[in-house]
């Protein structure tokens, strides 16, 4: 016996006719992301502050990607991951909390500081950037995942596989079964429900530890959950 | 090409000739562990408040594993392992400062709260409870590492294997070397570097997602690095 003895994994839902945007799909993460999410046949909007600039962020993804501004992505899609840099994601999502009223909304902000010693924790009032999403967000369905992908591995368009598990946060069981059906559409990946929002600062800054791990090893770490 | 072509690591010293405590070591992870390195042919002493105490876990193990009072089992090892419960970290730490001085002390503390829905990370005044530690244990090596282990896999005996890896945290290169090393003494275990103290809150509180993760999944989790 080893404890690779993997239990059955419930059914997750059929996601593959959802719209999903991505705000701040012009940044490393969020064109990575929207270019993985493509690549599995998922249709796709960039939203950026500006159509202008996610309109070209998309078409440098072909795959059928849109480019709209924030609030246009947010309207046009179903699920919305939160891919934008964390100075900007309180205002961001303050001016679409109608866009965004009855979306999924899945926050994959990092609040990191950066020193000459590396990466360290920020820690945000509310707890994480996903409470504060859920606080700004008070009529959408948050969840957080996508935290610890690299960037480089996303658009790196080589690597067909990414061996690595998604965790993902959240309340509300139907929209955490949606983000982690969504995580599994991309080759390799595995969505894992990891615990309510509560839990979700240590998700968030656990990707202070792989940019050490990253330094270190030369490599572009993620995670797995083992005996899943 | 996948994102498993991995690295190759950096040669890690021999630690078979360490004496290794466990404060703590009458507790289920302390006991895991103990049996584990125990296994793996390191020498164990194991600390408790009473010799007594110790003494009958460390005969319920066998394997040349000793039992002593925590400043005695502090003073017999080369490396200290804390697995202490959170409540009593620092009163014990605190009474150790002479016994752990020049030795390295592993901490392997989760400091977590549990309520109705689960557990949730406490935030220690100094940041984590490694870096309590590292205050109250000035003239230690204080590090971080053996927080995500089952203590049910660590102690089912017929399981031989336990594939998973062991973050290791600190600001003393050579103490981290020796605490991976010492993780990879069991076999399926691996050492990872993964950052100074300072990003250790992160990694202890991970345990709380674990929490939610066996929950859901009936699993014994633990995390992988992937590309390392």
């Amino acid at each position: 016996m080893t404890t690779h003895d993997s239990v059955t994994a419930p059914a997750l839902p059929d996601v593959s006719a959802l719209v999903v945007g991505v705000l701040g799909g012009t940044g490393d993460q969020g064109r990575g992301l929207a270019l993985r999410l493509a690549k599995a046949g998922q249709q796709v909007v960039i939203g950026s502050r500006t159509a202008e600039r996610a309109e070209a962020a998309a078409a440098g993804i072909g795959l059928g990607v849109r480019g709209a501004d924030n609030a246009e992505c947010a309207r046009q899609s179903d699920i919305v991951i939160v891919a934008v840099p964390w100075d900007g994601h309180a205002a961001t999502l303050s001016a679409l909390r109608e866009e965004l009223a009855g979306k999924i909304v899945v926050d994959c902000v990092n609040p990191l500081g950066f020193d000459k010693q590396g990466a360290y924790a920020l820690k945000p009032e509310e707890g994480s950037a996903a409470q504060q999403a859920a606080a700004l967000l008070p009529d959408s369905r948050v969840t957080a995942a996508f935290h610890h992908l690299s960037a480089v591995l996303l658009q790196d368009e080589s690597i067909e596989r990414i061996d690595t598990d998604v965790l993902v946060l959240g309340e509300d069981r139907e929209a955490t079964d949606l983000v982690q059906a969504l995580a599994a559409r991309i080759p390799g990946m595995r969505g894992i429900f990891a615990g309510r929002l509560r839990n979700a600062h240590q998700v968030e800054s656990l990707v202070a530890n792989l940019i050490s791990v990253n330094r270190r090893y030369k490599a572009h770490a993620g995670i797995r959950i083992t005996d899943v």
